[in-house]
């Protein structure tokens, strides 16, 4: 253990990764460099600061990704329609490439050799952390202090915090929730407590992020989002940067009772797991988006994403953001994208999202063709019969040679 | 024209296929044989036999087949979670082939030779008609007024109806929908009219089947739904036949606000188009679905299903059901519901269907090893090192010797 | 009829196409544009030219499309590593597209309002013309006259050569073959006669681009093959334009018996047909490829290529190289050969394409981590526990909760 | 380590298994029971038993697998036609599942709580062992001797033996292949050893089951294979057990030079490794399979199963044989056999598998229609006019659109 000399540590400034910190320190006799990102989490980072000075750090990182997250990660995401098992919306899954990159970098920075996160070993995160550190600088360390140490229950934590004299936020830790929680500008996510049981309901207190949809205004809110190759670029005609997009949307929707999810999903570690999400604009987004492509591309190529969607979501749920493969898929997501320009009109009420309007100067709807009045030729009737009989020939000579079908 | 000796006709009893039934007679001078099914449309079907015994049919088939569609068609297409191009629950095309086996069926029954049917030469349904005729009778003739005839405006229509006697329900006509519609147990649907221009928001007077959710009661609906191999066979712990849970899942999510759907889909013969649709049961079911089998599927099965679910849909919207492609996944589908078994209950609440607890005899989720508590060693979180460092093991090496994915 | 003012025609120069512009000109009393290109079918086209001013057409279009041919169909077709059906090499499917835009390309230059070419209503070709032409000239007029006219037996067609003066050469219709033929510089195709019969061995003398294995050298050949972005761009170290390369390839693969294929395949159009097929250069350069990908993919990025394959091929064979679809595949496609450069040796032996060698500056083999014997480190074999654990996981829950798999 | 009271060890009879034998009496403290079985890898299996006994095993199992392996693991993975990453027939991991089934089937008999075997942390066996067992016996402890022991050198290994009394044939050791070779009735491959470089060529005496092409007969074999649902019963019309077929066919093969392949693949665990493999029967099996399904099997059904095929191959690959995936896969390429009847004569020659004839009472190719001569109406070349303009709709309407392809 006496190799490592420096390590950059995922610090979020709450009572876990400060023991981590001081647990790096004691362990390897190493020194630790701490990064903390805003990613739109909704919380102050400025305490990390403190408290990582207050801990001896030397080196302190602490930058607002927001933007970078919402721009280089969630928009590329949501431009392939993915939903991972039908459901997730992938807000946990999708913040930890950047993460990961950023140890990375910071670590060639700083000189470190190793790094370290807080995740545990029976989730998906510590997969997506380490396999992203790993592609991007293969030599790298990694200390996954929960798999490694010993201190497996609260009370062992809460006996090494004192013993250290790390500062625990007692009145916080009184009213501590009973949910693992992770949010960043997508989500918010829980799990464990009684969501471990799947046939027990969310207690309403335990949702942050969005009213119920009983809760929620009594009359619809109209929204016009314009897209620019597959993008929100503007809500109502104005223009916002990508995180400003989602930052609105996620008030919008959550003020409708929008984007509350509750399902059992499957780990890549193998097990399942049940979890709750609020992802209020993403939600309102994955709507959308399928509205503006439905009138810019063509069929086979949409057809064609829908197939590979599954997949694409499953190496970003299983942390293949960095891999030689999803950059492939992205590549084709990313051109399909170049017509999927104009804007939709969505109509958000009580946890619906209900797309009412959509146009675009690259529509593919052609109203002379699919009018039920007279086209004027548009459209020969009599082209029908010859389709449908070449396409039934291989079934009728099988059918004429005996095969059944009933 | 003069080959045709007697058609079988897929009749509803309404004007269009009342000119489909003279026409046939005149222009090919054949007897029509009619047929008449309740598929759960919401019509009467004997105002259909007196107008075909007026019209002088001889051989008359009115059928309730509500169950067999619901059990035979809806609900193996249901065990696929499978939806059309992100959103459509394929109402129209679920139907199809149920049509064209008995239009066969019928044919071969009463010697006929030939088959027809009141589609138009622009849409879908021409299509699913044919092929499955085809492919169930591959010498049969079928005949399609809409591309032969030349009746193709509603003054033609009329003067003709005028001409043979035809009786035109005026009184309706005043007041006729301006849509083209469909119904069935699994939905109703409408296009035309306002619907040819994408921006255009729906009128709320056109809905017929469910409130508005802002009409909805203001209180959740709670109910219980019983899986069997994928299929639900009882709700509220009242055992139900298949049509029956239909029946009852669109009269609770129609009050609910639950299933409208607007959107522009891709049609088969190559074109773009609006519709609307209400899906109030197929809605309920398709969530329901899809959390008991988050608890009871394998994930790899599950993601398998998830891959192979958009071509299954393109084959039914097609007009593939009647095909061995078809057949062979729904080999994969229902083999995969041996294990779909247990309970969910969903709240239903203004528009949104809400799956909030699930449960199985079959369940694979295992809480010993979910659990954020102690697992007293069902799970050992040191596996997980070793799983990363050789998932990762392509990666390194490729960035070892210098590949780039930045 | 009277529409068509000007059509461009796929002109070969022999009695079949001559016949065609006569009949169009007669039919429609249009001015016939001739098109003839070399894509190395291994004829001389000059005398097509004057054949062509014989029969007084005014503007005569003879190109020489081998380049072109090879660089931008053939050889980004081989990057995937494309066959139909498990066997078949799309010699005749990956010329249509370009000869299509050429027509269109024509057809703009001349003033043209329509094309015409000689294939028939039963095969593939028709399609792979026309659907090309309508992508890229939706507005062309299509002019087939075999799915027009009614000269369809050989005896009409002489009478109608006759009557109208076209040259026949009798001494070459003597000897006419019994087979429909097709070559380009990918290969060349037998249809029709004893191929009919698919129990029956094709003779010898009917292949005419290769020696029989037996017939081949008994001593091998050896090549080096230098790719770059999965193109080859040297044999044994010449550097070779495309066409070159593949012309070389064809006459070492031909002298050694190499290419020769005999299937029944499935056409778009519904029919299972005999084929046989001569690809000598194709042949050796689909085994090679995958040699030199063998050590420069990435696993992941391998197999998605694998599971596109058999889409990417039936788009090329069934006519939809223009289109959308197609080229959004390309684009991956294109997009995964960036690292494809090296070097492959290939053994050339009566028949067998057998790679012996490959290397690559891009390779990801490893052979300090592949070794049997000692790797000093490269891999920790205790990884592959905790990776076995992991994957098993959800196979032990499932196991253990009763799920039998025997 | 003190758990383990018996353990099942997949005994070969050789040096390594013999040293395991004894190393788990040594460090475990518990008995061992020996399982040899006969998959036609062509060792006598009484040497195996004598050793054995002479080592103090009691309980000793030795079996003729043969039969079940090539009925229950080969056959039906030739239904799929599968290849691994376009070249690899899968000879060592097919065999793997069955010697998982029987240890686990053996320690549940003989009471054990441990299985062993001998292959290597770095390789794909391991895997394709253990995911089995685990998944056929959850509870099931593994030990695999190569990662735990120290005995990582062959002198460790020798200097092993002799302390602790292992006879060491050192005839046989003194020429000992420089080749890790495995062989099962499928298969013989090579790893390691000039291979570690994939440049170098293999040396011609390395190949023990086949002549190589040049020492092949100078004229052909030609063979008759008759199936039933996918599967050859018969050879020239003798009928024989599924293993019988495969030892033929292997003689046939190997006689004539046919099986070789040299190749670098992707493991599972993450590197790719050179191989070298005869796989005489199983080269002929696959060029036939495909000619019996070409007239067999529907189009889309062919398409489905080209598909599905490399993931198939992966799963098998991988060692996920014993898995709910691989079940559901095989559910739904034995049912697209039940029409793959009839005979298939292949020319055998140097190296070559071509087939020459194919002939089924199931056939789907229709001669009548196919054929270049006059039909009699069976097709009707007008329809191909509507099938081709309706495929083209998008495409025009795209272009007409101002969409660009080129």
């Amino acid at each position: 253990m006496s190799d490592v000399k420096k390590v950059v540590l995922a610090y979020s400034g709450g009572l876990d990764t400060s023991i981590i910190l001081k647990w790096l320190e004691d362990t390897y006799g190493c020194e630790v460099v701490t990064f903390t990102a805003d990613l739109g989490q909704g919380e102050e980072l400025e305490p990390a600061r403190a408290k990582a000075e207050k801990m001896g750090v030397k080196e302190i990182y602490i930058e607002d990704l927001r933007e970078e997250f919402v721009r280089d990660y969630v928009f590329p995401m949501f431009r392939a329609n993915t939903i991972y098992e039908g459901e997730y919306l992938l807000g946990t899954s999708i913040a930890r490439p950047l993460i990961a990159k950023r140890l990375v970098e910071i670590a060639n920075q700083t000189g470190a050799d190793a790094i370290s996160h807080g995740a545990t070993g029976k989730g998906n995160d510590q997969v997506r952390f380490e396999l992203g550190a790993y592609a991007l600088k293969p030599g790298v360390k990694v200390i996954a202090p929960w798999r490694e140490w010993d201190l497996l229950s609260r009370e062992k934590l809460m006996a090494y915090a004192k013993e250290h004299d790390i500062p625990v936020d007692f009145a916080k830790q009184g009213k501590k929730s009973p949910y693992s929680m992770d949010a960043n500008l997508l989500h918010i996510s829980y799990e464990g407590g009684i969501l471990e049981d799947p046939w027990a309901e969310p207690e309403e207190d335990m949702w942050r992020w969005s009213v119920s949809p009983e809760a929620a205004p009594d009359t619809p809110t109209y929204i016009d989002l314009t897209y620019e190759k597959g993008d929100i670029v503007a809500i109502d005609g104005e223009r916002l940067k990508p995180h400003e997009v989602l930052e609105k949307l996620n008030k919008l929707g959550g003020a409708n009772g929008i984007g509350r999810l509750d399902i059992v999903e499957n780990r890549y570690v193998g097990m399942k797991s049940r979890g709750a999400y609020e992802t209020p604009g993403g939600t309102i987004m994955l709507k959308a988006h399928r509205a503006i492509e439905s009138i810019t591309l063509d069929r086979e190529v949409a057809h064609l994403k829908d197939e590979l969607m599954p997949r694409y979501a499953e190496m970003i749920y299983n942390g293949y953001w960095w891999s030689p493969e999803r950059k492939l898929l992205q590549t084709i997501i990313d051109e399909s994208q170049e017509v999927v320009n104009g804007k939709v009109r969505v109509k958000l009420y009580k946890g619906n999202v209900i797309p009412v309007g959509r146009e675009s100067a690259d529509t593919l709807f052609d109203e002379n063709i699919a009018t039920f009045e007279d086209d004027a030729g548009a459209y020969n009737q009599k082209d029908a019969e010859g389709f449908i009989k070449l396409n039934a020939l291989r079934l009728r000579i099988a059918a004429n040679k005996g095969r059944k079908l009933g």
